[in-house]
Parts: structure tokens; sequence; C-alpha cells
């Protein structure tokens, strides 16, 4: 089996390098991940400037291509240009920090597996609940797990897999469950730079599905849990209401 | 009616400010907007840094704020900050270069409009089609027209609204039609910098769509296109074989 594997934490996170320890055990892995930390990239693409693509080689890890772009310009790039084949699956991870609820928007981690369901790929997000000191390797090995019992069923598309934090012990089990689309409670702090400037910096962010059997819920619970998502964003009751329009 | 207006092209863009002159006939406007060019950003926020927030006074036009961020960003900080009321109506656009298909997953300008519904505020996102000069002002008053007929209609949620190529003759009418998940067909353009670096330039990008009855082929048609978006994004069918996994 072919694997791509890309992240949003960048190249030289701890988070790729721990899955793809455990993932060369099931095939063969190109690894073409962001030069940068691109935490909160969603599914932006770079448009304007060209792709700088350099090979690195990770001691004692892997070898593998950065690419100064987003999440999904890696799967791109990956799936076009710089996989010796077209990737039989693509991994994307594992992301510092849950991408559950409303969070899968902003997420790159994401975002990068979309853009590989856009190419007909099944692809896997990989995130663990962030913690002080998160245990990639253990997550890793969760991760891996997971994917063992999905692969036999041949899936399409976009799972979205999250680890609970793993400080707390050993994951409750394995939750399937729905996206949350509740949001989450944030607010913005305010001050002056020393120049003058007005400045906002994002905090909070605490999720307000509190009962709901979902993806937020079950994470905070300790359940390691796996989503289904897809892409066509079409709204078809919404559509129902436009049809009844006079236009 | 208090509608915040935003968009993806900045807000020295021309989009924005033709689409202000219009929507000032149907409310008080309040416009927050990225101080540059975010095309491709699709929901991308920041989280690292703060926002750089400037009142700008654009002559003869329009006074706003002017954001160091993602259209999402705006909307976010325009709704728990800037704007003077709760917005009723959140518009984003209008967008030089059309948003259909899968390009409405890299938008920032459908993004904005998302944010806004996470809010649980409508929105409405604008784009009309590439064209070496697009007439925004026109494009700007057959957007009212469509916004004109949608408002009595209490919609929820995201719609997605694009004008046709209009140096090509007035649209051929108004069409709901669901988003196209077809994909396109692109490349990259593989060069050396001087300093001797990979690059690579993508390019193409045609739409793969051509007979379904989708936002794509409508577009091309010469039609305007009106599409209901939601954000829920759980693939329930890939759910139902989830469930069958024995985990």
């Amino acid at each position: 089996m072919n694997i791509l594997l890309t992240n949003d934490d960048g190249i030289l996170a701890p988070g790729i390098a721990a899955v793809y320890k455990e993932l060369v055990k099931l095939g063969d892995v190109t690894v073409v991940a962001p030069a940068d930390r691109m935490s909160g990239a969603g599914h932006s693409i770079t448009v304007y400037e060209p792709l700088v693509c350099e090979k690195l080689k990770i001691e004692d890890q892997f070898s593998g291509y950065s690419v100064s772009g987003s999440p999904a310009d890696c799967v791109k790039l990956a799936i076009m240009e710089l996989c010796p084949k077209k990737p039989d699956l693509v991994v994307s991870g594992i992301n510092n920090g849950a991408n559950v609820g409303i969070n899968v928007y902003y997420s790159g981690t994401v975002a990068a597996a979309m853009e590989a369901a856009f190419y007909k790929i099944p692809a896997i997000a990989l995130s663990a609940a962030h913690e002080e000191q998160t245990d990639f390797k253990n997550a890793a090995k969760h991760c891996v797990k997971v994917i063992e019992k999905l692969l036999p069923a041949s899936f399409g598309g976009v799972l979205n897999i999250n680890i609970p934090q793993l400080s707390k012990g050993e994951p409750k089990g394995i939750k399937v469950v729905p996206q949350s689309t509740m949001g989450f409670d944030e607010h913005f702090a305010k001050k002056q730079s020393d120049t003058g400037q007005t400045l906002y910096q994002l905090t909070g962010g605490n999720h307000r599905d509190k009962d709901l059997p979902s993806d937020t819920v079950a994470l905070n619970e300790g359940f390691i849990t796996v989503t289904a998502l897809g892409f066509d964003m079409t709204d078809y009751n919404g559509m129902k209401k436009l049809h009844q329009i006079k236009w």
C-alpha cells in the first residue's frame, strides 16, 4: 500500500514523526508536509506564488518533502508531482490539538484529507487532544489500530479520527459520532501596540456542545472518535426553500 | 436592517465598494474586511498573532475596518467587537472570480459567510466570474436584486450566489443549483529559482463538471446561480458503514 503522509503542524512536528513510525508497518510512506506550522490554515491554498519544495532527511526518522505552503497545497503537489505512485491512502496528522466540531473547518489537518478526497483517494485525518505534554507515540499506536480496523471496510471519502487526552488514562473505547455543529464560546482580548495600533488576540474556544452524541462530547468523555466527513456542502433542506421563491 | 459586509479580496478591492453602494439601500452597512488580498484563504483563521485593526475612510466610498487577517477572522472580530449591533445579515464579496464547485472550499468569501452561520446569522457569499475587466457595478446590481428576492423568505444558513461573465451579455436568468463536487483539472508548472530551489506554480483549474445540473455548469451557461450551503460535514452514508465495523 502506498501511503502519503502530511500534516498541518509542519514537517518537523513530533506528531508526524510518531505516526510515520507506525505507518511504515502498513506500507510505503511518502512524507510531504508544510515547512512551517500551519495551524488554523483551513482549506487555504497558495495561488499567487510558487511553492518552494525541498527534500529533507530528518535524522533517525524519515526523509520527506518540505513545502512552503498549506496542507492542501502539500496534498495537491504530492499527488500531482512528488509521489512515486498515486497513493492508496492519505494520512494527515497527528495534529497537536483536537479537530472536532466546527474546528473541522479551521483545520489544515482535515483540509489535507479533504483535498485527497477530491482526487478520490481515501483519506484519514488524525488529531490528538491538546495537552501540555502530548504522548504522540502512544497516540500514534491508537491511531494505527483504528486505521487497521478501517482498512478492510474499504471506505471512501474522509475519516476524522481524534484521540482523547492520554494523560488521563487509556481511551475508554472508540465511538462513531457525527460532527458537532454547535460552535464554541470565544472572545478577543483587546490591547494597544507600542506604536498605538489596536490589536485583538483570539482567546477561549470552549465547545458549547455538552449533551449531544457528537465528536466533541465523546472526545471530552475520553473516547477515541471516528467521524465520516463528506464534501458536498449543498444544504438540500435549504434548497427546497429556495425552489419555492418566484425567481 | 444591520448588515456586516466583508470580502476576501481586501478592503480596497473594487467588488466590495460596488456592492456597498447597493447594500446601503437595504440597511446600515458596517464594513470589516482584510487589509490584504486573501484569495485562496479558505476557512483559515489567525491563532498565533493578534489581529491589527485600523479604521479607514476610503474617499467617496465608505468607512470601514481593515483587519490583518482572513475573511473568517474579520467576521469573528466584527460580530464580537466591531459591529454596533449584532448583524441581521452578513454579506461577503463581491469576489473577483467565481466560487462554485469545490472552489467553495478554497474560498475565503464563502468561509466568511460560513463563519457568520456559526453565529446563527444569515449570510450570503457573492462572487462574479473572472473577466479581464469585471463590471462590478452591474454585478452588484444583480446581486442585490437576488438578495431582495431572498430576504422575504427569511432564510437561515449560507447562500452562495455567483454572477456569470457579464461581458457576454446580461444573465440568462437565475438558477437554484447544488454545488458540484466533481473537482477540476489542474497541474503544477515546475521550475528552478535563481538560487537553485525547486518551485511549483499551480496552474489550470478547469472544472471537470460538464453535464450535471450544478453551480459550475449553470454559471458557465450564463445563469446567476444560487446554492444553499450547510456546515454539517458529517457524511451520514459513510457513518452507516462505520457503524457496521466491530470496534
